[in-house]
């Protein structure tokens, strides 16, 4: 039985009970929200890992880290490092992206040593298999697609992004537009050139039933991903990116209805302005479901800042109703991120994720600032690093001075002690 | 005559003309902004730079760096090192905040270094200098603090911290709060003990005609500090806060009666739920003067990352309304900042104003994102580099890999290869 299918059914799951805790709220509470479809457990019943948490409506805003090797960078040691460190500062999720070396044996070591947890594309196996080969990804065969996904599932993945809404017909709208730069995400790109190519449907919408049976089986969370996300603040909130998020609607609804949890992905790169209006548009046409944000991205010139345009895009859009934010990087746009990029990103989307709670009220999100705060007043470092997002940083940047009673910055002319006076 | 005067007789001036070169708009057009007091060009008569720039209404968002001396770390030559750093990543402005070693020898030489108009906080000498003779800062002569002004003025400062608004009235106001953190502005908290101690009303306040008169000599533009700005986002929106901004609205009314440039300085600490309040009573209270900000940060929990938190407060500011960001580093809250930190500090903040001025549509600001966009579909690196806030560190990150049509992250997965075929 999934969760969604316990929770309808009333029933209190040994998962909700973690996931409330971890929120500060009633397990009932939790099992409300999911059998509502506002929030969801990704976990396979497959999977066994420490931090189950619900993602979803009024909970707190989590967050993901991409890990995973690529055909340049296949070490599978390097992206466990990088597993560490996503773990250390926090992630709430990580997802397995690789697409290159022994990606059943990196699929299976993530999901051996993630405490939280762990989500994939599928599709990804079976294009980097091809380009493996040299063979064009427009053969893949979709049987074999839904082979590889159920064996995935099976393996224990907890969430599998599924680019279910690029379709013959919003293709053709892809096709007609007058986009800047296209298609930027790497499933929306094979399907759409795959359906192209064919001139047949995608398979993951045309075998949807099949694909939500798999889900079932494993309670995998299907995120449905949005292969027409703009990559360009100029291709914002246009036909292709909206008629895509209708299907996903749909397929949301459908979803429900067979008790397979489901969350929708979202952009991208995005104006400011437009921000709150796709996060409004997004619960408006998916029945509430949950939102799992890449980014937005608010301006497209930062390459190795990106983990900041990130940050302030997913600080709006995570307050607006966005429920889970996909971090970003500094080497976003630019290489596969190492050790220290995993760190910058996940920070990053705590910040953000962070800034939301408090502007969102999520329980004890605002507590911390105060207590950081009264640390503050009284010129409590211990208390302050201890507070802080990156204690070891904090301490090391202010252990850089002598006194202290007082960092280099003000000295003798310290307001907080003047005020005290 | 000040540029105001000018503007008020319907005369453009030189300086006028060099500033609307900058924003792409005619020089007509920047003269009515400042004739209308949304506008200023904060540029002594003294003082000789080259990038003159007008701040205000519907303009780019400028950025300010705060640099300068401290008790603990005087050296001259590290903040001039620090200049250097600020204008290579293209701030707009910079303060010199130095309290600590040979005061006049520092400003001296950042207002001859500096290629940008420089503000600064006049106050900090008169109080750094007593506290090198253990004179404690209630001691300080309302005259001599009027003299220094003075003197610092006709040096040629661009433009002036006041913290006029904390008065005898106000500060009864904030003592009667229950502010977690209470005063934490530097001139603020200075300023509210020596009323307290001596009983008497804050001679920035009570010879504000003087202050007129000094202005307008050299044309410095007044930029009305926020003494009672928020420390902590639990005290952010309060009564101590908006009653000096109502204050700051009267004296920028008999600024600009005077034929004196003012802008007003704000917060601060803020949630974000409540930066585009702030942005608008600002504006309302103080006849829509220019608004100068120091963030907002809407956490206080990241210090080490303070410059990713004032990028989230200060791109929502700024598209709320902002027009002028003062920049936060790395080392807000922790120690004074080295070039790193001015570096990052400034890259951070031009992100910020740059996401704004999409936002608000202002002139030139899209096109650049569009031409970027360009040339990621054309994979054109080069073209990517050159058109990004750090081309430097675009091109070192993806120079650590071989193949020059691909980065490292998707190698033969790359979705925009795949969507060009």
């Amino acid at each position: 039985m999934t969760q969604l299918e316990a929770a309808k059914k009333g029933r209190i799951t040994p998962e909700m009970e973690i996931a409330a805790k971890h929120e500060g709220l009633a397990a009932e509470e939790i099992r409300k929200k999911i059998a509502e479809g506002v929030a969801v457990i990704p976990k396979n019943i497959n999977h066994d890992f420490k931090n189950i948490m619900a993602i979803g409506k009024g909970l707190k805003t989590k967050i993901n880290a991409n890990i995973g090797t690529s055909g340049d960078c296949p070490s599978i040691e390097r992206e466990e490092r990088k597993l560490e460190v996503a773990l250390k500062y926090g992630t709430d999720s990580v997802m397995d992206l690789s697409t290159g070396g022994d990606l059943n044996e990196a699929r299976l070591g993530i999901l051996e040593k993630s405490t939280v947890m762990v989500g994939a594309v599928p599709l990804y196996a079976v294009a980097a298999k091809m380009a493996d080969e040299d063979i064009p990804t427009h053969r893949m065969d979709g049987e074999e697609l839904l082979k590889s996904i159920d064996e995935q599932c099976r393996q224990g993945i907890d969430y599998i992004t599924v680019h279910c809404g690029v379709t013959k017909e919003s293709v053709k709208r892809m096709d007609a537009s007058d986009r800047v730069c296209g298609i930027v995400s790497r499933g929306g790109s094979i399907l759409a050139d795959w359906i192209r190519k064919n001139g047949k449907e995608n398979p993951l919408y045309e075998y949807f039933d099949e694909l939500l049976e798999i889900a079932y089986k494993y309670d995998v969370t299907l995120s449905l991903g949005d292969g027409f996300r703009p990559g360009s603040i100029a291709d914002a909130t246009d036909r292709p990116q909206i008629d895509e998020l209708i299907i996903l609607g749909e397929l949301s609804k459908r979803a429900y209805e067979k008790n397979v949890q489901i969350i929708i992905e979202g952009p991208g790169h995005v104006p400011l302005d437009q921000i709150e209006t796709n996060m409004k548009l997004q619960k408006s046409l998916c029945n509430d479901a949950p939102f799992y944000i890449l980014g937005p991205l608010p301006t497209d010139i930062a390459p190795g800042y990106d983990h900041i345009t990130s940050a302030v895009g997913g600080a709006i859009a995570a307050s607006a109703g966005a429920d889970f934010l996909c971090y970003v990087t500094p080497a976003e746009h630019l290489c596969l991120p190492d050790e220290d990029d995993v760190r910058e990103g996940v920070i990053a989307s705590k910040i953000a994720a962070h800034i939301a709670d408090i502007s969102k009220g999520v329980k004890g999100a605002l507590q911390r600032d105060i207590k950081m705060s009264e640390y503050r007043k009284n010129l409590d470092w211990e208390g302050m690093f201890k507070t802080s997002v990156d204690p070891e940083k904090a301490r090391s940047r202010f252990r850089q001075n002598m006194d202290i009673n007082s960092c280099t910055m003000c000295g003798k002319l310290c307001a907080v002690k003047i005020d005290q006076k």
